[in-house]
């Protein structure tokens, strides 16, 4: 079968013929249907040598959906021909986080040397995959693979981000969001579906606030420090009860602090290389930062209904797996609107 | 191998010989080191035949422990010679509940005719069991398995009643328990360890009252009408933040009513027939009544932890496999104090 | 000033003219700009005097708005001329549970004798309210009185209930209202706002039902055993994670019974005088049943803000105060379409 | 009356004689029956006039506790001669966050020139306080106002704290707490009493180390690299699922930031003057910090009923109104052990 691989430290990722892989006792084969690019490839694929930890070949791809091609020993629950995505966070399944389906902060992973695919496991830019535990897939259903795979990341990474931030976003609240990508524009969507808050989108790029405005952002500002009066004028001065940045670079952040709202939440989602001094006289009594990762089981189910109940479109640009490395390419560039997507 | 059966309607469980199972694909077999007695198997054992759904023969047993004695295929992360506890409310491992390890209030058990075993699939009241899967295993490291097996469910169902009424349980706060059989002694000493509550302890037991105050009950009173004047009395007339009815018959359901707070919550546990009429003028504003099921995944984790780090500890009578049938009569008459446990 | 009062046991409310009355140290009298007729008015007025709590005469209205007209000595931030609404369940202000703002299950109002607007205190269906503290009143801002007023009650309850249901109500749940009248058709509304939840609405009468579509339902049914079939088919046969009764009579609950899905709520608002059952054998394992009451501060001020943020329209027929015991006679007939408001 | 005043910047606060102040309406004068030293009446009276905020002179005492000595017109719900604790974080009453009782984070206070009793407005270091409101007034009942008035912050704050964590508190969880002074070995106290986690205590100090083990730490270490070690030892490598840090300096952060296990909390209590980078690669992942401030009416309602029920005992040393400027000197210099308080 074909492959996207990333097979030299620096180099470009390529495609390649490898063989064909068999599914064990317990996984599970997916003839691949689509397959998405996200920012976090290109940054593994930054990485100087001493501090890329994801093994070579790497077969990319951590956005997944196929349909089921063959069954290994002792699978239940799912069927040849049923159409899945594939939940990405692969934990141990057993210790207290993944016991509640939290396995995005399995205790054991790293000591087990568990990796999603594409981050570690040969991932979904290929013809075939193998997923090694049905636990991992959720049925699309009548969803459209190639419209939702993006949901399995930059669906699922957003919502986990907000649904931790949920209880602040009561009527009367605003919500932040810094960086209409492929996870800003989502994020946005999301909040609009699940909660009543004022939602308010910062960007450099005239098209992504103009994008922000068309899914449902209440206002879409330039992201500089004029966006930090308005949005001090638009709560009264009382700033915002969450902050989600999609970017987390030192700008961004800086932002985040000045605007966010006391006892207010700062969710730093983007991997911009920035970080947030937090304390008292830095961030205001109360408000909370952290950098979640990617999301639970639970919450892929709830973010696939949300598409399923039309609350989410997902933008999406496709490639072939040959145009894969164009598109990473592209991706780079920040040329993409939405979310790339590949079809092998 | 030897198996305590339930095997014609209405006859007391036999002792039988029968074949050693094998594990397929994804399954764990145990040797079998403890198995726990519970009212609900005399209760099942009650049913005529119109209303028994459980299967004939039935191999007893829904509270296990044992040591890994045979993986299946593709069985990772247990090893052979592990002790471990079984957790019982086998889910589909896949719904939006399973997925959170809720498989207590698992969507699709019913219809895929998955069932706990000892309550469809054959129990731990033998010298082996078959697991489905190792994700319902959970290390017992240093506990001692005859001491601990109880905990999966006399420990697990009233943690899981006490952890959705935590929030009610705050400092100043008042928890009733009805009932100190097998599960309430524990309940009584899990409101200890998780609260600062007062802990009021109701049965008609004198024994049973004595081993209330002995594992931490701050009262322990006569289970009648004079109870109620008391709590009201004890709490201001607030009345308690929670009751857990471990009995759930009228008479302990009207004294659960005539008791709990405004807001409060009546968690039915025993299954001892009785409603509560929930409504305007029949239960205060806002009290919650609810008969919740068993317990999580991450909760039998809790549990367990909280017995290692010493916060319970069950009082068990120990039997052997072929007394088994003499202690469900021992039982059935009430002279059993706390839980009894089986050792094949 | 005028003022509509029930003064009599069983004869209907009389326009009457009292004494203006001044506001003492800490009391606000407002102007009465807005007053809303509701159910529960109606059912106090059919109590047999035994029953009867609320003294005579009463003036009736516990939905009030107004400008404020004149403060008592000692009140701080508000000012003559403000528009509010008056947050109706009065507590103590002081006990554990009115420190939370949820003063609605004071623990002292009763026996400090502290009752409500029109429920016992002096109501809003007059020229001037006197409101005992500046903290029960929240500013109107630019909302309309007369289209905001109802939100204090019959926007305050179903919020007050969906808000403690809100963790059951994730993507891909459903919710069920039952009674698409005052509180049922801004019920429907709440839940699009809040939550990206299926709303199911229920009502015996076809223009209910086509209000319910016209305010957001997604599907709409004729309150009988056929919508049962449907809501489990529309589930998947789960049910309804939570159902709100806005009737609470006996058919309704057997209603909600059936629907409720294992470990859903069911939220009895209406005062129909049903009761429902609850416990193993009667409803399913893990689901809620209560009764809540009005809410809480801090909601109030939510849903005011789902009004000012557009997401909320309570259908009103304005009456005259001369014209409020006819406007009574046609709520006790159900031919107001959404609520009364008296305008003095 | 007496009065403990800071009246000139950088000049130790000396004891002067003022007016006795009357009550205004709605206001309640008490008669001091003891009062609170704290870090922040150091820190306060460090800071260079450019960033003083506080008025001068400042008559010094956030943690007050008194008799009800005169009330002011239209005060209900307390009368001349109860026993009260004073809840400090005053703020505006009617805003969405003092609605809810959270009057610490009120969105008002500053902006109307709302401050505590001591830090800004008159404090309870004189012989009578004037409290602005009653709600402000928590019933101290049979606990002695010395021993007590120090859980209006010490035991209000670290509960706080202590509150928004204890999700996270299960049982197997681990919780640090960096610094066993006045606060600290409140904190631990706290935790014992409402959560099952283990519980570590840090300090560098091996008197306050042995005060820690006194009050329930589970282990007590020297607060330095090898803290680290040990707690990562202690928890299997997982780390402490919340870090309380009452010192906040830059060494203890460093010790926070390195043992706080993924998806954990960090609460930064001590106003140290360090801040702690978050986000990726610097913190784990999902990993939560904050500074909370103070805390909420109803958690000192909670704290109080803690110390009634003897979960609570803070170890005080007291001193005449006549000798607090000594132990304002003892503070700086670290000799306290436990908190000091100043009898009128």
């Amino acid at each position: 079968m074909r492959a996207l691989q990333y097979r030299s430290i620096g180099a470009p990722p390529e495609v390649v013929e490898i063989d064909t892989p068999e599914p064990g006792p317990g996984q599970v084969r997916l003839r691949v249907t689509a397959a998405g690019l996200c920012h976090s490839d290109s940054f593994l694929m930054s990485l100087p040598e001493e501090q890329y930890i994801y093994g070579l070949p790497l077969t990319l791809g951590h956005e997944g959906a196929g349909v089921v091609d063959k069954l290994g020993e002792g699978v239940t629950g799912v069927a040849v021909g049923d159409s899945v995505a594939v939940y990405g966070p692969w934990g141990c399944g057993r210790c207290h986080e993944c016991a509640q389906g939290r396995e995005n902060y399995c205790r054991n992973a790293a000591a087990l040397g568990i990796a999603p695919p594409g981050l570690g496991a040969p991932g979904a830019m290929a013809d075939y995959l193998i997923v090694d535990d049905a636990r991992h897939l959720v049925p699309l259903g009548d969803l459209d693979p190639v419209e939702s795979v993006s949901l399995t990341d930059a669906g699922l990474t957003p919502y986990h981000a907000i649904a931790s931030s949920l209880g602040k976003l009561r009527p009367g609240s605003t919500a932040v969001v810094i960086g209409v990508g492929g996870l800003g524009h989502v994020a946005v969507q999301i909040l609009r579906a699940v909660s009543a808050a004022t939602v308010i989108a910062l960007d450099t790029d005239p098209e992504k606030l103009a994008l922000a405005s068309e899914v449902g952002a209440h206002h879409a500002l330039v992201s500089d420090s004029s966006a930090i009066e308005r949005i001090r004028s638009l709560t009264d001065d009382h700033g915002a009860d969450a902050v989600f940045d999609f970017v987390g670079a030192t700008p961004t952040l800086e932002i985040a602090r000045a605007v966010v709202a006391t006892d207010g939440d700062i969710q730093i989602v983007g991997i911009g290389g920035g970080v947030l001094p937090t304390g008292f006289f830095s961030t205001p009594f109360g408000a909370t930062v952290r950098a979640p990762y990617w999301g639970t089981r639970s919450e892929l189910i709830e973010v696939l209904q949300l598409a399923l109940s039309g609350h989410l479109r997902v933008h999406v640009e496709t490639f072939s797996l040959d145009d894969a490395p164009e598109a990473y390419r592209r991706l780079h560039d920040g040329t993409i609107r939405g979310r790339a997507v590949v079809i092998p």
